[in-house]
C-alpha cells in the first residue's frame, strides 16, 4: 500500500520516457470499406500466459494497435493450462478482463472468447462472444458446445488441416462436428491458420456454408513470428453494418468475411469481389495524345501487394500482362484499345485471391474516359 | 606533348583514389547455364554521344560490368547525328573502337553494331556483327540491309510496337520487311524494348520464326532509367555453345534466346522451359516425420523474382498455391502427397513467363525423395 | 493428464512450423575479448510477469539469444507485485527457474537476481548471484541488504539519476547507501539505465570505486523499446577470466566492466582503453607508391559505430579528422607522415567513449609499416 | 532534314515513357538561408567529354537537378583534350552553351568556366564567370591568368594537396601563385576536392584571405563516384544577396562560403557559425512536469548529419553528451538545469565543422522557455 504514490510516479515516468508513440507504421494493416459495410480487421485466435502463450494480455493489445486491427479475441485453452504451477486457480475470464482494461483508451474492440480443446476427431474450436468462459469448461465436449450456444457464441473450427490432428493434411468433418453444425453450434472454419491456407478447409466452408476465418493463433510474439520475418499476421476481414460488437457478431453469423494473409485473399465470391474492387482505385483515365492508347492510373489502397493478370481482349503497352501493384502504390496501365472509346471495362484476375479451391477472383472496373 | 608524363600520373591518381571497385553488386544480373549451352547475358541496343546518346562509350562498358553482362553492342543511328556540330565527321566505327579498348581487361564482349534508322513502314533495325559501319550508311534502306547481309550481320527489328511508328501499338510486318525476311536480311525482332513487352511482337516472332530479343535501347544512364527506379535493364539471354562471338552469332541466327525484363521472361518454349528448370534448384526433399507431407526446398538461382502457381493434383501445406520465390532466395514447399512416395513430379506454372501470347510456361521437376 | 501425449505432439508441431531459426542477426551484439579476459555481454536488470513486466520469462531468453548476449538476470521487484491477483503466492525464485530451464540448451548464462525496491533516499538496488530470493524480502531495507550479502550477492544501485527519485536528475549518495558501501553491501552503480547515461552517476562510481553498470531495465519487449526504434539495448560488458558464473561474479566485484549503449561506451580507463584497442583491428599499412602517404586499413569488429578524432601531429589525406567507422565495417586512413617511416603510432580519440565525466578515451595503436 | 518531324516525335515519345520525374529525392542537398543571405548550393569544378570527362554536358545538368544544386560550372581543361580525335576543333565554350540550353527550363544557374591546367608549381586553377574560354588558352600561364582577370573571372586553385603535384600532400604557395594573389588574379582555394579535406589548404585560405571552396571535380558519373557509395558530392555553399549570377560572383569575391562534404563543414567562423545556427531549429522548449529538466526539441533542417557535443555546464538526461542529429530528423534534449529558468543558452560544439585547422565551431542558441 505504501508504494502506491511512488509507483504511480514510477509508471508515469516510464511512459514519459519510453516515448512509445504507437502510430500507423509500416506494419499497419489497411483494407477499404465495401459498399454498405465497414471492413473490420480482426484476429480472433490468440493466446497469453493464461493458457499456453508467453505474454501478458497487455502485449496482445499493443501488438493489435501496432498492426492497426479493429478487433481481437484472446482465446485461451480452457483445458490446457501449462502455467498452472504459477497461475494456480485461473478464472478463465481474466485474460479478457485485463485486455479490456488495457484497450479502454484505444479504438480496439476486445471480444470475449475461449478455445474448447479436444483431440481429433473433435479437434480445437474457438467460441467467441461468450459471457462466462468458466461455464464452458466441461468434461464432455458436447456440453461445452451446448453452453457456448446458450451464451450466444459464434464458434469456429481451428486449423482443420493441422497434421497433428489430420495426418494427411486433408481434413474431413467428423460426425461430432456434423451434429454441431446441424444443432447450430458450429458456424465457422479456419481456412488460414498461422501461415497455412488449406484449400480443403475452403472446400468444407463452401460445402457446409461455414464462415471463412483467418487467424494468427499467436503464442509467442507477433514481432518474432510475423513482423520480423517480413510477413503480416493472418486476419479475418469482417464486413459489418456498424463498428460495434453486435454488428461484428451479426456479420460473422451471416458469413460476411474474407481471410487475408499477406497477398493471399480467401473468401466467398460475393465478399471477395467487392473488397478487391474497392482495393484498387482508378485515379484517372485518358488517351495518350494522338494515339489509341488509354492511360489508366490505379492505386492499391490496401496493405497487401495485389498480383493481377490482364483478362481483357486488349493488350498493354509498357506493362506485362501479369503484374503486381505493391501495397499503397500507384501504377499506370496503358491499354491499347485500338480505337478511342468513351468507356472501357477493365477486367483483371486477382491471381492470389481465391473464391473456391483453384478458382481465382475476376474483377471488372467500369472506366469512364476523361 | 609535354603534358604526357604529367597526365599519366594524373589518370593513375584518379584511379587510385576513386577506389571504384567494380564487383558483383545487388544490380548484377544472374542466370544459370542450361544443358548443352552457356547462357550469355546481352544488351544489344544502346546509344552514346556518337549518335543521340548522352555518354562516352566508356560509360556503357562501366554500366555493363556493374550489371554483370557478358555482351554489349553500341548501335549508333547511322543517319541521325544530333551531335554533328561538335563531332563533325564521325567515323561510324568509333563508338565500337572506344568501347573495345575500354573493355580489353574485362570479361566483356563488345559486338560491332549499328542502327539503320527509317520512318515507318521500314522502321528501325539493328545490324550487329558488322565489319564496317560506314559502308552500311546508304540513302536507300534496301542497300543498307544488303550491305549488312554482305558483312554477315544479324539484323533485328527494333520496338515494332512503338506508337510513334505504330499508332495503335499493334505492329504489322511491312512489305519491305517481308522481303527482307525472305532475302535473309532480317532475323530477329524486339519483343521487349525499354519497358515494353508487346504480345503482338511475340506473335510476329513466332509466326515468322524470328529471334526473340529484349534490349534497353539506353540513351541516358542505366542508373537513372533503370537501377534508380528499382528495376533491371531488359536483356536478351543467348544460349551459346561457347563463350565466343562466333558462338553468340550462331545462337542468334539459330534463335536460341529468351528476353528478360525483371520477373518477365519471354521465349520460345524449347528455350524458356530449360532456362526455368535450371533457374529453380531442388536442394532437398524428404517427408516430415510421421506424415505424408513432402518437404521440398527450392532455390531461385537467378536475379529475377520467380512467380509460380501449383499445377499438381496435390495441394500445399503452409504455402499459397500462387507464390513468389525472390531472386537468390530459398523456399520450402510442403506437398500433401496423401501417401508416402519415392518420387514425385513437381509441376509449376511460371506466371510471368510467356512462350506465346497469353500462354505461360509450365515446368516439371522430377523429385527423388531422400 | 489425458492431454499429455496430445500436447507433446502439439508443441512439437508448433516448433516445426514456426521455423524460428535463432541465428546471429543484424541485432546481434558483438564485442571482442581483451588481453587476458573474455568479454561477456550481459543485461542484468530485467522484469517479467513475476513482478511488473509483461512477458513470461521464456521471452527474455529468446530476446537475449537474438541479441547475442552471454548472460542475463531477471531481477523482479521483491516488493512490488502488481500481478498478485493472478499470480497470488509468488515464489520469488520462479522467474529464475523458468528462464534457467528455457536456456538449458543454449549458450546463455542465467544469473539469479532480485530487485530490492524502496523509495528515495534508499532507492532501487539489484542483488545478483543470490541463492534464495524469498529470504531477501524484508520490511527493513537494511535487513534485505544484509541477507543479500549473506548469500554472497553482488549489489548495484539502479538508475540513480531517475528523476522520480532524484528531482534534479543529479543523484547523491544517501547515508543509507554510504553505510551499505562501507559494509560491503553495495558494489556497483548503473551509469546507463534504459537510454539514460548520467555523468553524475559515473562521477559517483569513480569517487566510490563502484562497478560501472549499464542495463535495459526492460518491462515490455526489447523489440518495441529498442530494436524497433533502431537502437540496441544497453549492456554491461564484463571482462572475466573464464566463461563461468564464478568468473563473472569475480569480475563484477573487481569492477572490470564497460557499459555500452549503441555507440556510447562508459568505463574506467584501464578497461575501456584495451576494449577499444581490440575493437579496431589494423588490417594492413603501407605507403602509397612514390609518396609519403601511409595507407592504413582498420576494421571495427564491434556492433557499435565508432566515432573517432585524429590526435596525431600528422594530418589525413581523403578523410576528415573526425570520422565514424560503422559497426563491422572497414576504413582506410591515409596518413601524411611527411617522410617514410618504419613504424607510426596512430592516436585517436574515441569521441563517444568516456573514462570520466567529459573525458574521452584516447587510444594508441603501434603500426608496423609493411 | 527529312528526319526532323520524325525525330521530334521520337524524342517526345521517349520523354513520355521514360517518366523521368526529377524531383527532390533522398540525394537532394538541403541547406538553410542565413540572416541577410540566400544560401546557394554550387559545384564549380566539373568535366565532360569536352575535356577529359565521360559524359555529354546534359548529364551534368541532370545530376545537378537530382542533387538539388542551384549553380554548376563545367570547367573543361583548356589544354588537355584527350577526345581530340573525335572532337577535333573544340570551341572551348561549347560545354557551357550545351549545358545552358539544357538548363533553360529549370531553376539551375550555369556559370561559364574553364580550367587552366599546368604542372606544379603553377598547378591547376579554375576561372569562372568568364566570357570567352578560347581567349584564355595561352602558352604562358601568366597570360592565361591575365586574360581571365580581364574577363572579370573569379579564379581558384584546385586540389592544392593533390600528391601528384604535392608529393607530401602538404601544399605551399609558389612564387607564381603569390604574384597572382598580389595581382588580384587568384581569389580562392579548394579546401575540399573529391573526398579530400586538406587542413593545410584551409590554413592557406585563412593566411591569404582566399575564398574557401569545395568541389566534386567529377569526370565520370556522380551516381558512381558519390551516390552509389552512399555519399554526397562536395559543394561550396555561397551566401549571396540575391539569387543571381552577379550576386553569386560578388559573394565569391567577398569570400562568403562554406565547403561541405557529407557531415563535414569547413568555413570561416563568420560564415560557418550562422549557417549551423540556422541548420538546427528549436521546435519547442518546456520543463518536464514537476522537474527541473528542460525538454528542448531540435530539428536538423539540412541534408547533412550534424555531430554535436554538449558544451554547457548542465548535463543531459537520456542523451549522450556527444550525439548526432541525422539529416532532416528531430531530437529531444533533456537539459538538467538544476532549477527552473526562463531562458537558457544552449551551447554545442559541431564536432565535424572546422573554422580553422583542428578548431571546431561552437554555436549558441538562446532558448526561451514556454
Amino acid at each position: 500500500m505504501k508504494f502506491r504514490p511512488f509507483f504511480i510516479a514510477f509508471l508515469a515516468t516510464i511512459t514519459l520516457f519510453a516515448q512509445e508513440h504507437i502510430h500507423k507504421s509500416s506494419r499497419a494493416l489497411e483494407f477499404p470499406n465495401v459498399p454498405g459495410y465497414i471492413t473490420l480487421k480482426t484476429d480472433l485466435h490468440q493466446h497469453t500466459v493464461f493458457s499456453d502463450g508467453n505474454v501478458w494480455p497487455t502485449i496482445r493489445v499493443g501488438e493489435a494497435l501496432r498492426d492497426n486491427l479493429d478487433v481481437i479475441s484472446l482465446t485461451e485453452h480452457l483445458e490446457y493450462q501449462p502455467h498452472k504451477a504459477d497461475i494456480p486457480h485461473p478464472d478463465r475470464n481474466r485474460s479478457y478482463e485485463i485486455a479490456l482494461k488495457e484497450a479502454k483508451d484505444h479504438d480496439l474492440m476486445i471480444i470475449h472468447g475461449s478455445e474448447i480443446t479436444r483431440q481429433a476427431p473433435m479437434g480445437h474450436s474457438n467460441a467467441i462472444f461468450i459471457e462466462d468462459a468458466n461455464k464452458i469448461l466441461h468434461n464432455e465436449a458436447k456440453d461445452a458446445f451446448g453452453e457456448a450456444k446458450k451464451q450466444g457464441a459464434f464458434v469456429f473450427w481451428n486449423h482443420p488441416a493441422w497434421y497433428a490432428q489430420s495426418p494427411t493434411g486433408n481434413p474431413i468433418l467428423s460426425e461430432f462436428q456434423k451434429e454441431r453444425i446441424k444443432n447450430g453450434e458450429l458456424h465457422g472454419i479456419e481456412v488460414i491458420n498461422v501461415g497455412d491456407y488449406a484449400e480443403e478447409s475452403l472446400a468444407l466452408a463452401l460445402e457446409n456454408n461455414l464462415t471463412i476465418m483467418g487467424t494468427s493463433d499467436i503464442h509467442g510474439l507477433i514481432d518474432w513470428d510475423y513482423v520480423g520475418k517480413g510477413i503480416d499476421r493472418p486476419v479475418t476481414l469482417v464486413f459489418a453494418k456498424e463498428r460495434t460488437p453486435e454488428s461484428l457478431q451479426e456479420a460473422l453469423f451471416a458469413g460476411r468475411t474474407v481471410a487475408v494473409f499477406n497477398s493471399l485473399f480467401v473468401g466467398k465470391k460475393e465478399h471477395l469481389v467487392p473488397l478487391l474492387q474497392a482495393s484498387l482505385v482508378i485515379e484517372k483515365a485518358n488517351y495518350i495524345d494522338k494515339t489509341s492508347i488509354l492511360e489508366v492510373t490505379l492505386t492499391n489502397v490496401t496493405s497487401s501487394d495485389l498480383l493481377l493478370e490482364n483478362q481483357m481482349e486488349y493488350t498493354f503497352y509498357s506493362s506485362s500482362p501479369v503484374f503486381t501493384i505493391p501495397a499503397g502504390e500507384t501504377k499506370t496501365l496503358n491499354i491499347k484499345t485500338l480505337e478511342k472509346k468513351d468507356s472501357v471495362t477493365l477486367t483483371l484476375k486477382a491471381l492470389s485471391a481465391y473464391v473456391a479451391p483453384k478458382e481465382q477472383a475476376v474483377i471488372d472496373w467500369e472506366i469512364k474516359v476523361e
